[in-house]
């Protein structure tokens, strides 16, 4: 890492990071499309206006979609040359001009979310909720060693970190209740969490030409961190036999920071599945890309968990490369998160209905309060940072959000 | 249905129809958006620049999105005055220069598809289809019933009707293997078509708040004909526990003429849902949204079948009130569709699972031939009618695509 004349000390946002966002600020019109450092961001559509950086037309569109669409190539240039504006004393002033202090701004969502998926790719949450959900029967299901299983989540209801979330309605069996009795309408009793991390696509592909594992770094543009927020009763009386969909579609939330891929070189590991002699060609990789993110979740500011997403079973190249191996094109502005991110302790579970083992364990927070899932009120905080070059952490910011009540027992 | 001056016979594109779509022409700039008369198409971008018609901001767009969210109001107001400008003759010189003979125009895709969802709404498909699938258990699942089942679908493979279909490549069981023995690798040898009724939301809602059964025609600004084509080997080998993906990701086919919902009002029905006594209160509606669509697929030109949509459970307006009453916002351009149309008898089942007892008893063609699955060069049209007003028939056009063969066993 360069040294460079902004006093970064020991943030994980120094120019190992570099990560982009969109925000808005009062002193400026409209959305500015901005990279973070340390506790300010820089201006990028400034930064063009002065002839300091390319691609004036990406920053205009206040969304970063245009920019992930120019490519790896477009990209590196672009990084390359804000490290040189923030490592060049002689530039100093003029840059300066395009900083705004981090606490002036409000973000929003970086990018419009074209395709929503959300994957399953931990064994140890895959194998915990099996054996919730399915007591008595194999918990890990014979394709998921062979596959990344996933499913489309709906686009349209993906917030910034910060957005409220407003508890569901919906569908659900009464406590006690089997099938046969039918369901009762009303509030999910069991809101829940997933501390994930999510992918977000830059290049797109062309439908019906599948993308190699190895083309994941030319296509993939960076890292967000992702709660898919969870309502446990809607989700099991409706999933079968087509998967979960009122569960999941009220809310998704993520971080305001996209990292780029070039910021998580030092973090790269290979995951479980590649030594796996019986995966089939188009699911090894030739580079490695899993990653060592850790991650942490508090519960109004009482940690729950530190989820190591070194121990997915599938990486995100993987992932990319099934999501297109029938043909299905990708578009910058695709999102995939990684599923639940568990470790195999409890301490490093990323859901309630793992910690609270589906209800019959209450955790305990600091206040001396329990829960076995999330209450009205309720603020959920997911953090992560990656070893970075150098010794220094990489930062990926926080996904947080606050759980409204549910607006009463019948929709109007 | 008011006489015009133009010559429409017995059209089913007359003036009880109108609908929408977008198409190319050598002679015009850019994408057009325009109503359908006859076997003519009407220019409203030149319309509106005339000052014979408002909203030229949302013709200038090249998509339906900017004019379907402006709301049902102008959806009306637009309605009328197109009826009057073709009812006219005073003014029939001038909207002539409009007209646009239909075979010197290519569609596109009407509108830039939002999230895309998929229902499970045939009593009759989801029958056969459990009966396939799980044998020897209850086919219809015990929530069938309470609620319209459905998943969220891949909304960036959602293309128009024309566009060739690639045989998608997968994960697969080989012949007679069980789970046990794992997976192979190579193009789909259960390709299928499924006959389903597309809807369109026009006006959005909000994030949190429930869309009222009885405010669908507030938000869904029309319906088209939908393929959605599905690999039967790859979706049973990876829908478990999460529901199909890369079985169905690959290509949806939409027909190009977005019917509006004014010109159904003849076709309006109860669905068998309605009469459900124990059915929750935010299900029951009001008004009647079943809708009595005759449909017909033919391959290569053979009848197959002809699926009657008045047979189906669940209406429109009951699909739009669950997939919100979580909280879920829709979009301008969310398109929900219906799933497989089929009806009670063999002639009338709208899939070739079901046409082929899942391959089991294969289907005879004119031409001599016979088909279990689709083959490569097979070319699937579907076409609708509905009861218009003075008994006339209203179109909803036409949904076809050809099958083109896998690019090879292993994608480069």
């Amino acid at each position: 890492v360069p040294p460079t004349w902004l006093d970064l000390d020991e943030s994980p946002f120094s120019l190992a990071n570099l990560p982009y966002g969109v925000v808005l600020c009062d002193r400026l019109p409209g959305r500015r499309v901005v990279v973070r450092v340390g506790q300010q961001v820089l201006d990028l559509g400034r930064l063009a206006e002065r002839g300091l950086l390319p691609g004036e037309e990406w920053w205009a569109t206040g969304s970063l979609n245009a920019f992930m669409a120019a490519g790896a190539a477009r990209w590196r240039e672009v990084r390359a040359r804000l490290r040189d504006l923030l490592v060049d004393e002689s530039r100093m002033d003029d840059v300066a001009t395009a900083l705004l202090p981090l606490d002036e701004t409000t973000p929003v969502l970086p990018f419009d979310v074209a395709d929503y998926v959300d994957f399953y790719a931990s064994e140890h949450h895959a194998s915990n909720v099996g054996r919730l959900l399915r007591p008595g029967q194999e918990p890990l299901l014979s394709n998921w060693r062979h596959l990344p299983i996933g499913y489309h989540g709906r686009s349209g209801t993906v917030v910034v970190s910060g957005t409220d979330v407003r508890r569901p309605q919906g569908q659900r069996l009464p406590d006690g209740a089997t099938a046969k009795d039918g369901p009762e309408f009303g509030p999910s009793r069991k809101l829940d969490f997933e501390a994930e991390v999510g992918w977000v696509v830059g290049m797109p592909s062309t439908q019906g030409e599948p993308v190699p594992i190895d083309a994941f770094a030319e296509h993939v543009f960076g890292v967000c961190l992702v709660n898919d927020w969870s309502a446990r009763d809607i989700q099991s009386w409706e999933y079968q036999p087509l998967g979960p969909f009122l569960g999941k579609s009220f809310a998704t939330s993520i971080s305001p920071w996209i990292v780029p891929l070039d910021a998580l070189e030092s973090a790269r590991r290979a995951v479980p599945s590649t030594t796996d002699g019986g995966l089939l060609p188009y699911l090894r990789e030739a580079q490695p890309w899993g990653v060592d993110l850790s991650l942490e979740v508090r519960l109004n500011g009482s940690v729950l968990s530190r989820p190591p997403y070194a121990r997915m079973h599938w990486s995100p190249a993987q992932m990319l490369a099934h999501v297109t191996v029938n043909g299905a094109s990708v578009r910058s502005g695709d999102l995939y998160a990684s599923g639940t991110v568990s470790g195999p302790s409890r301490g490093e579970f990323g859901s309630m209905i793992e910690l609270s083992d589906n209800g019959s364990l209450p955790v305990q927070l600091d206040d001396g309060s329990s829960r076995t899932f999330l209450e009205d009120g309720d603020e959920v905080s997911i953090t992560a940072t990656a070893p970075g070059p150098d010794g220094c952490r990489v930062g990926l910011g926080e996904v947080a959000g606050r759980v409204l009540p549910a607006t009463g027992e019948r929709p109007d």
